[in-house]
Parts: C-alpha cells; structure tokens; sequence
C-alpha cells in the first residue's frame, strides 16, 4: 500500500493561508508568497499547460512528490474556496477550470452531496461521509501509490487527530504572515509522534519530512 | 556591530514551550523535548561543566552560535520562571545556579527593578526599560559580537515588532507539541521581511537561519 502524505507549503509563523481569503484571493492576504517557490517550477508549469522552467532542486522535489502520488484528498474549501449547498457556490467547478493539474483522481471532503465527474485527466468525487471514508476511497484509487493530502488545514489537522496520516511534509517559506490559517491549531493534547526523514535546503525553501507513528 | 539574533528551538506546530509550565517543569508539558538535541552536545556539555559529547553537525551550530555570541537578553521567565517583585521569586537566582553557561554578559528583561551580579563567569544585569534600552545596553556589552535573544517567546515577539533583529535561527524539532507558547504569536498585520540564508539537516533537528530585513 502507498502511504498518506501530507504535503503543504506554510509559513515560518505556521500559516498555510492569510487571513481573509476571497474568491479573487483564494489564499487569503499575502497567501500566495507561500507559493512562490513552485510557480516558475518546469514540473508546476507542465502541469499547467506552460513550457519551460526551473529544473531546480525545488522542481525535484515536485517531480517526486507528483510520482509519488496516486490520489489527492482536499476539502471543500480547497476545491472552491465555498461552502453551503453546491448550487450557492459560485466557483464549484474549482479554481482550476477544465484541466486540472492533478491527473489523478481527486477527492473532495464536504457536506454537501454532488455527482462526482472526471475533468480532462482528472477524476473527481464528492465525499460526504467523513475523513475516514474520504481515505478509504482515496487509498483504494492510489493504490501503491500515495495518497496527498493537499489542503486545507482543517481537512490535514482531521486526518492527523484520526491516526490516518503517514508521512507529514512541509515546504517552509521564508515568509511571515503574521495571522491567517494555522496548519496545526487543533492537534490537542496527544498529537502524535514525528521522525525526522529528511530536510532539504534550496535558496527559496526548506523542504522536511518528517515519519509519523501510527498510533 | 554584531547583529541581533534570535535562536531558539521550536516544535513543527511552533511552540517554544509546552503548556503549564512549573518550576519541576520550566518548559512545561513536553518542552524539554524541543531541546532534546542539545543535551547530549560535546559544546553543551562543556558549558554544564560535563566531560565527553556528540561532535555532530548540531554541535557544530551550537559552537558556531557560541562562538558569535558577545552577549544574552532574555525575558524574565526564561531566567527565572517568576513573575512579580523579585522577593517573592522562589527561583530569583535563576536556573542555572551559581555557574551559569553563558560566559558574556545576560541581560534580563523585567518590571522589576534589582541590582546586578556576576555569578562565575557570567555577568546579570536586570534592565526595567523595555526592550529597546535592553537591547541598547546588551548591543554595547557585546560590541562587534552578536546578541543573542534566547527566549522566552514574548521577548523575542517584542524585539521582531520592534524592528530590532537582524537574524532569526530556529531549530525545528520534530515534535508536535499540540499546545503551549508559540514562537510567532503575536506578529500582528505587517511582520517583517525575511530571506532564508540556509537550512541544515541533521538526524534529530532542523536548523534554518533567516535574516530579518530592518524596516
């Protein structure tokens, strides 16, 4: 079986988003300086539909990570930035239009049922029945592969208290935001327990692993 | 002039101490595990008056960090777990005994005026002025050496809001506290600036040096 991986740029401070995101800033204010390292990234931009880029250390680190993963968990507000009935959300088709980068299938964790559907290369469906069940599905699509859990932090913070996660890896951005969506706020008393894998230094970023015990 | 630094260990969920400290337990809950690789180090050792010591890559930053340092500011719970006039501190002397490790002059931030000491090598000044005259007399002792600003979190937060640091070194732990006293609490709307300068990897903490950009 693959492994279930958490994998999220945040900030030095802690935040994987600003406070008061928008539909026109999805991250919330300053957000996007999480992001700036992957952006010009040869394998971001492939994905993306452009060519060229950087073949960096950063663009391994991408490169693995993409070979890794079989199926993709996020939440709901990850997907669409909404929340409430599907019919109310004026961006439920996701922020990323017809071709999703993912090209694999996806998983989104809501409250709201939907009819899952498949968007270029990438299937997607609507999980309603809870972060267990949501990685259930998940696992069975990835396969050997790795299920990612890509965002937001409610749906990893779940993940974690559930003892479901593998594998925690962190891409630290010489940024502080100063408030905005903490990746741990509500591990509580008895999170669990970390094994430093391995950590990466590039002039933009420091990537860590880091193992996590099963309970 | 040497520069202004914070250094300090932090969990991955950004806590510098866990909650409910007491004087059995200054860092509180599971704080000691966020220095867990300090201790058995050949230059911690050495401070503590011990013989023999890991010579690693992390002994290596702690010498670096040592050997930089012209002089220490901390607040006073670092230096004494207390709070209120000094007479009623039943640990005023602080934790580190008659010999404490620092070998440069400690400054200690209170609201509580008291007359300084040498103890060993060590000399205690007590600055009642707030962080800005702190930081002014503990820049002169140090003269083109660095102050180091070893804790606690509030301190640090003062001096980042102030304008008043030029690096910040954070050693990663990996450990997930759940709760506690973070790191970066209260940056508030407009942190400063940061760029990485380099991350290093060990087997048991990752160390990530940052400089700040003076506002």
């Amino acid at each position: 079986m693959g492994r279930v991986v958490i994998d999220i740029s945040l900030s030095l401070d802690g935040f994987v988003a600003g406070p008061n995101a928008t539909l026109d800033e999805p991250l919330g204010e300053g957000g996007m300086r999480l992001h700036e390292w992957i952006i010009g990234l040869d394998a971001w931009r492939e994905r993306h539909g452009l060519e060229g880029g950087e073949r960096s250390v950063d663009n391994r680190i991408m490169e693995e990570s993409l070979a890794r993963t079989g199926a993709v968990l996020m939440g709901r507000k990850m997907w669409s930035g909404g929340s409430g009935p599907w019919e109310d959300d004026a961006n439920a088709g996701g922020w990323w239009g017809d071709e999703p980068p993912f090209r694999v299938p996806v998983f989104v964790l809501t409250h709201h049922p939907r009819a899952g559907e498949v968007k270029a290369d990438t299937p997607v469906e609507f999980v309603t029945e809870g972060i267990e069940a949501a990685l259930a599905r998940a696992r069975a699509a990835a396969g050997e592969w790795d299920v990612l859990i890509a965002g937001g932090a409610n749906v990893a913070q779940q993940a974690l208290a559930a003892g479901l996660v593998d594998e925690v890896q962190v891409h630290i951005a010489p940024v502080l935001l100063g408030d905005g969506v903490r990746l741990f706020d509500a591990a509580g008393s008895s999170p669990p327990q970390l094994e430093l894998e391995r950590a990466i230094e590039s002039p933009s970023v420091t990537h860590i692993r880091y193992r996590v015990a099963r309970p």
